[in-house]
């Protein structure tokens, strides 16, 4: 019989918060807001809580207990996953975090051209006795338009993609929020949307459409958080836009992490 | 004259917590233990908060008082800097982070061979009101080799490259901690230091050390928070680990955050 | 109207060797070895020369033929769909590269225990009026123990996870390699294979493996070369390793190119 | 006496292309254009070919032998350089490439404000002997915007941050090229340049240059190799750009090579 040198007694006295495995790459089965499901390919991390008389975590079990789980994996199932990864290493807080790409279909807007859209979304369960905190991210291009370059210019404006990235709670219990909401709020806050297929009509369209709507990253993180600050079932969200800017090798941010009291 | 668009009013009543520049890469001066000081280049992250009435922050200044600062940056001259931009963008809350390698010449264990290694450190300040928090932190390359994997077998013991980042806080006015000394407190903390230049004779020896001293993520964390717990200048600190584990494709990581109370 | 302004005429007299898109994230499915077909998820660069006196290429073509041609991508069907992209753009050259993770199933050799290990693929396909030459590729991880480190040290050697990144081509309408030979040549050529799932019993038997077969990077590249030059389908190998030394903060590499003449 | 284990004979018959180091990073000084020299920090890929009778290279001389050099790196000393590396390793062909960014002070176009900008750099010297050729190049961030959205459009156009990627030789002793002029010349090939810092008076004066002057990603290397094709210096060049499309998730490009005949 093999020694669990892992299980051996630990005499310093100092307890680990998190401990565990990242940059796991694992196949996926996602809710779809069209087809059901789909799969994906996500980026796992994945960790518990070791108190300070135990010398190490069993790192084996992480990828085992993902394997046996089946690949499903939504928002309304992470908390009985991630009470599993808690009851098997036997530890008092256990924490799954899964990144994935989810890709939605996108009809362009004068067009109608559909291709495929990846958006970058975050499941993240993190539990402990005293419950189970969920949060749901999502990462969304966009195109932002300088209101301050529009303004000054006699014609054309600096613009640029973006990415608008969105962490949002609800309480324990309470109504969720999908990705595809957040999706589209992400969307409807900066200067225009981004599409995978444009034909020249919609190029048209979409060139005149950042243009009448500009907005600084400032507004894109404002836009984003009046309205879930009006949305009842929104808990706490952190919203976050980094431009690409056109004019620069730096690029511009701005951010608002918001609490519910 | 032109308008200032950024100075407009706004009315949605959301102040933003931190709006700025990210991705900048720019030259500096450092503090160096042996040279006095020392010419590196960091990437910089400089925001501050944004009142809810006012429309846009003024980009253009991050880079303009970085510029204007001269290229000398260091833990003692933080607050300062910080202070500026904190006064010039007339904010609540201004915040710079700047992550840079620092290169220590290495001298072989056995031959004495020497040459650079680089370890990326980070200057972080955060000045409100309230006072200025100032962080150091490193990041430190390490050999683990796996008791586990060494008490179970016959021969041999899987070993790997291995990261520890800490960052470190001390009370305002308090006696500070120096880049080296976090450095020098990874590299003891895990099976055996990493060299840039080795010959045989190191080799060998560096082999055989990390065999004498195997090291979970769990173990490194552990050595590291003990001794910083320990050390009456520190107030808090925050260490992981990341093993790119040798008999994996993916990483096995521990971490632990403190506060002295 | 809309102008087409891709098709005025360019007077530079300079002809394009690729122009068109990279960085696309597309979901395929491939053949799988076990269950005929899996879905992934590919990053897509797909180009096309373009003649001197041609201003612009169409760039929403690209995506439009790749979401019309479903989503099944394979080495036998590369040359139609790379084919339709020529037609489609008019060019004499169209160039398509996919890579993504396959995912295949490992059973851990001593327990026998099981998970999914990805690894990364690509298909390249390269067509013009001389012909379309099809390459396949695949990025392996394995582990490689040092044989100087093994040989100068009374105990213990140093080891590391490595990438064993292969691309083949074989004469046109000659025998196909498939994702799968490639990867378990490279999973042969270095001191042990990678697993995603081991139990203590796999452990033992993977740390002493790896003990008994040192490799260097340059044994892991000639071995697979010595392999690849014996086998008669292949017309033209290339071949790196890179290993994430875990003595040192930099990496080690090797390389082979290999046409057979 | 430990054993020279690189130095053991091999029976596979198989030479290999190159071997080497890897993803070093050594702080450098490199020519610059106003001061003479200048501190930078590079990516180092160091190599040499080894013959099919040999087991291994010897790995520390290629960081002792670029410690010992001193810091000065730069496109007249390269030869010099990899030199002593073909010589001190024993081998018939020597590789190295150092990737470092240059930092230049750039005015802004209408108020003056001075900053600096981070160009990448690369010096790449292969030497056999037959000779040695040294490659310089360069990768710029520009503006593009594009010619199709805004001739197609009542206001505005889609315009973005690219990356222009040059690299250039000259004959054996012929008249080298400088970073700088390249630099210069990719800078001149798009909508308008990039600034580090600029104030509203150079954001009106860029946004109309950029709007003045549409440009494809084909237009950009067109112009770019036309300037190059009648520059009697220039034996050959490839350059490649990459816009971050701001109407995208993906990216656009374009690429020519070529060599005078």
């Amino acid at each position: 019989m093999m020694e669990d040198v892992q299980g051996r007694p630990d005499t310093r006295g100092i307890a680990i918060d998190l401990v565990g495995i990242c940059d796991l790459t694992y196949p996926i089965i996602v809710p779809h807001p069209l087809h059901e499901r789909t799969t994906t390919i996500a980026k796992f991390v994945m960790a518990v809580s070791l108190p300070a008389e135990v010398k190490g975590t069993h790192m084996s079990r992480f990828v085992e207990i993902l394997h046996n789980h089946g690949q499903e994996l939504s928002v309304d199932g992470l908390p009985e996953f991630v009470a599993r990864l808690r009851t098997r290493l036997g530890a008092e807080r256990a924490r799954v975090e899964a990144r994935f790409p989810l890709f939605l279909e996108r009809a362009a807007p004068a067009s109608g051209s559909k291709a495929l859209m990846d958006y970058e979304c975050t499941f993240l369960a993190d539990a402990s006795s005293l419950g189970t905190e969920v949060t749901l991210g999502v990462r969304v291009p966009i195109t932002t338009l300088c209101p301050c370059s529009k303004a000054i210019s006699d014609y054309g404006a600096h613009n640029q993609r973006s990415y608008v990235s969105l962490q949002v709670r609800w309480p324990i219990g309470g109504q969720q929020l999908t990705a595809n909401e957040l999706i589209s709020l992400c969307e409807a806050s900066g200067s225009a949307p981004v599409f995978p297929l444009i034909k020249r009509t919609d190029e048209r369209f979409l060139t005149m459409k950042a243009f009448e709507n500009p907005a600084f990253a400032e507004d894109v993180v404002r836009n984003v958080a009046q309205t879930l600050q009006k949305d009842a079932r929104v808990a706490w969200f952190s919203v976050n836009v980094v431009n690409l800017e056109s004019i620069h090798n730096h690029n511009a941010y701005a951010q608002i992490e918001w609490a519910r009291r």
